[in-house]
C-alpha cells in the first residue's frame, strides 16, 4: 500500500473541491491510501470514517506569499506537516495546491537536495501541437536566476523525468534562448552552452526559441526560473485568450452557431490537446522525495490529475532515477 | 514630401517581396518618397524610373548575427547607409527587414540616444483579445538585462508611444513579473518598482503577470529585453500552434468541413484580431530618429504595414514627443 500526504489547505476552491478529486483517484487506485493534513473539524465532516483516509489536525495554513523564515516558524501548518511525513518516511509523496513559495522552501529545507543536484526546480510537461508528445520544461519558477551548474542539474533531472515518466527513449535537451545560434541566450544560458559542449553531452542539442518550444519536436527545455515562469504564463495566457476568441467566433451569429454543431468533434479534440489540466500541476524535482504542486485553482479533474502525477512519480521511483542520472554523467 | 530610407537587403523573402509592399504603400500615400539602399543592378530592374524612388547602390549586406565592431566596419552596407541618411537628415525615418542586432547597434551608434534616455528599446504593440486595444510592450530584445533606469526610460517612451500613436489618453504602465504582489519580479524589476513608487508616478500600476498581459486591460508593459523576447516568442508560438490546431479541427472530417463554411465569418474575425502582421514589426524607441524593424519574413502586407508604422511615427513626431515626456518627468 502506497501512501500520499495531502495538504488539504490553501487551495483556491477549498478542501471540498480537493476531496472530489481525491475520491475519484482513490476509487481508481485501491492500492493507495492518504494522510490528510488540515483543520480536523472540517475534514472530519468531509470524509466518512475510512481506513484509507487518515486525518491529522493542523492549526495553521501557509499563505500564498511567504518568506523562508516565516515558513519555518509555522511548524503546525498543514504544508509543513505534510512534507515532514515524507521526510519521516510515513508517506511516499506529498501533494499541495497551496503556496508554491512555501512548498519550494519547505521541501528544500526539510527533504534536502539529492546529492549532486545543484538546485531543485519546478518542472512541468507542457501540451504541444502533438497530443502524444508533451515538452518537459524546468525551472518554471522555483528560482529567478540560475547558474550553469543549476542548468546542468535541470537537464539531468528533466531527462530522468522524460525517460521514466513520459517514456521517451533518449530525451534531447535544449536551452531556452532568444535565438538558436550559439552565443545567443542569457548570461547563464551561454555559460551552460559552453559547459555542455565541453562535456560533450550527446543529448544536448543547442538553443531553442520560445516560438518553437511547443512544436512537439523538443523533449526537454531548460531555463532559469524567471524566464521559465514568463514562458509558462505567456503560453497559458495566450491559450486562454485563443479559447475565448474561438468561443466568441462560434457565437457570432446563427450561422456560426450552426457551424459549431458540425465542427464540435474537431474542437473537442483541440481542447483535449491543449488542456493543461490533464498534467495536473508541477513537480518539484531534485529533493529527496516526491513533491507535487497542484494548480492553486485545481478543480476535481485538476486535483485528480495531479494525484496521478504524484502516483506516476512514486511508481517510477523518480528520486532513485535522478540519483542515478546525476551519478552517471 | 516626407522621405523614408529603405534597407532593401537582408530580408527572408528578398527585395522583390519588399517592393510589393512599397508600391502598395506608395500608392496610398502620395506625399511620401523613398531612398532605396541595396544592390543597384537588382533594384534598377525592380523599380521603373520614378521620381519617388531614388536608388543608392551599396555593396554589402549586414548578416543576421553581427557584433558591433563588424557592423561598424561594414560602412558600405545597405543598413549602415540607410541609417546614415536619417542621421544626415536626408530621410525622416528608416526601415529594415534585416538583422535586428545590426539595426540596434547601428542606430544607437549613428543616431545616439535621446538626451535623458538611459537605453533605447525595441517596442511593439501586441494584439490582445480586444481588437481595438493593443498592448505596448518593451523591451522585446534590444538588451538582455536592463537597469531600473532603463526600465524608467522604457516606461516613459512606452507612454509617449501609446499616447501619440495609439491615442490612449493616459496610458497605464505595468512591470512584467512572475507575480502581481509587490516584492515579486526580477531583481531590476523590483528595483524599478521601488523607484516608481518613490517618484510617486500615478501612471504606474504595479506588476503584471504574463498570463494577463494580453487581456486588453494593460496599456504599456515594460520588461528587461531577455524576458520580453521570451514573452514575445512564447505568445507568437502559441498563437501559431493554436491556429494550426484550429485548421486541423476544421479538417477532421466532412462534418467539421461543413462546419467551417458556416463558422467562417467568426473565424475571419478571430484571424484579424490576432494577426500580428497588421502591426508590421517593432519600433526602436529612444534614438534620435524613427527606426522601424520590419519582420524578417515580411510579405507584401507585412512590409506595407511596417511602412505605415514608420509613417505613423514620423507624423506623430515621436522623437520630439519622447524628448518632452522624458523632460517632463
Amino acid at each position: 500500500m502506497k501512501k500520499i500526504a495531502v495538504d488539504m489547505m490553501g487551495s483556491d476552491l477549498g478542501p471540498e473541491e480537493l476531496k472530489k478529486g481525491l475520491l475519484r483517484f482513490a476509487e481508481e487506485y485501491p492500492d493507495y491510501s492518504f494522510i490528510l493534513f488540515g483543520e480536523k473539524s472540517k475534514l472530519d465532516t468531509l470524509f466518512a470514517s475510512d481506513d484509507r483516509f487518515e486525518i491529522r489536525n493542523t492549526s495553521e495554513v501557509i499563505p500564498m506569499e511567504i518568506d523562508p523564515m516565516s515558513f519555518l516558524r509555522k511548524k503546525d501548518s498543514s504544508m509543513y506537516q505534510a512534507i515532514t511525513s515524507v521526510k519521516d518516511k510515513k508517506a511516499d509523496g506529498v501533494i499541495s495546491a497551496g503556496s508554491t513559495a512555501g512548498l519550494v522552501v519547505g521541501s528544500t529545507f526539510l527533504l534536502k537536495n539529492i546529492d549532486g543536484v545543484s538546485r531543485a526546480g519546478l518542472c512541468s510537461p507542457f501540451p504541444t501541437v502533438d497530443y502524444s508528445k508533451p515538452a518537459t520544461i524546468l525551472d518554471i519558477g522555483a528560482s529567478l536566476i540560475n547558474t550553469k551548474e543549476d542548468l546542468l542539474s535541470f537537464a539531468l533531472m528533466g531527462r530522468a523525468y522524460a525517460k521514466e515518466v513520459l517514456k521517451i527513449e533518449d530525451p534531447k535537451v535544449y536551452l531556452l534562448s532568444n535565438g538558436t545560434e550559439e552565443g545567443k541566450g542569457s548570461k547563464e544560458g551561454r555559460e551552460a552552452y559552453q559547459l555542455f559542449k565541453e562535456k560533450n553531452y550527446l543529448w544536448f542539442k543547442g538553443n531553442c526559441e520560445a516560438r518553437e518550444a511547443l512544436d512537439g519536436k523538443h523533449d526537454v527545455i531548460i531555463t532559469s526560473g524567471y524566464a521559465g515562469n514568463i514562458f509558462l504564463k505567456a503560453t497559458e495566457g495566450m491559450g486562454k485568450n485563443m479559447s475565448s476568441l474561438i468561443k466568441k467566433a462560434f457565437k457570432k451569429n446563427i450561422f456560426t452557431k450552426i457551424g459549431y454543431l458540425f465542427a464540435k468533434k474537431g474542437f473537442d479534440e483541440l481542447s483535449r490537446t491543449m488542456d493543461y489540466k490533464r498534467f495536473g500541476g508541477a513537480i518539484f524535482l531534485g529533493v529527496n522525495g516526491v513533491v507535487i504542486k497542484a494548480h492553486g485553482n485545481s478543480d476535481e479533474y485538476g486535483f485528480y490529475s495531479a494525484l496521478k502525477v504524484c502516483r506516476n512519480m512514486i511508481e517510477a521511483d523518480i528520486v532513485t532515477k535522478i540519483k542515478k542520472q546525476v551519478q552517471d554523467e
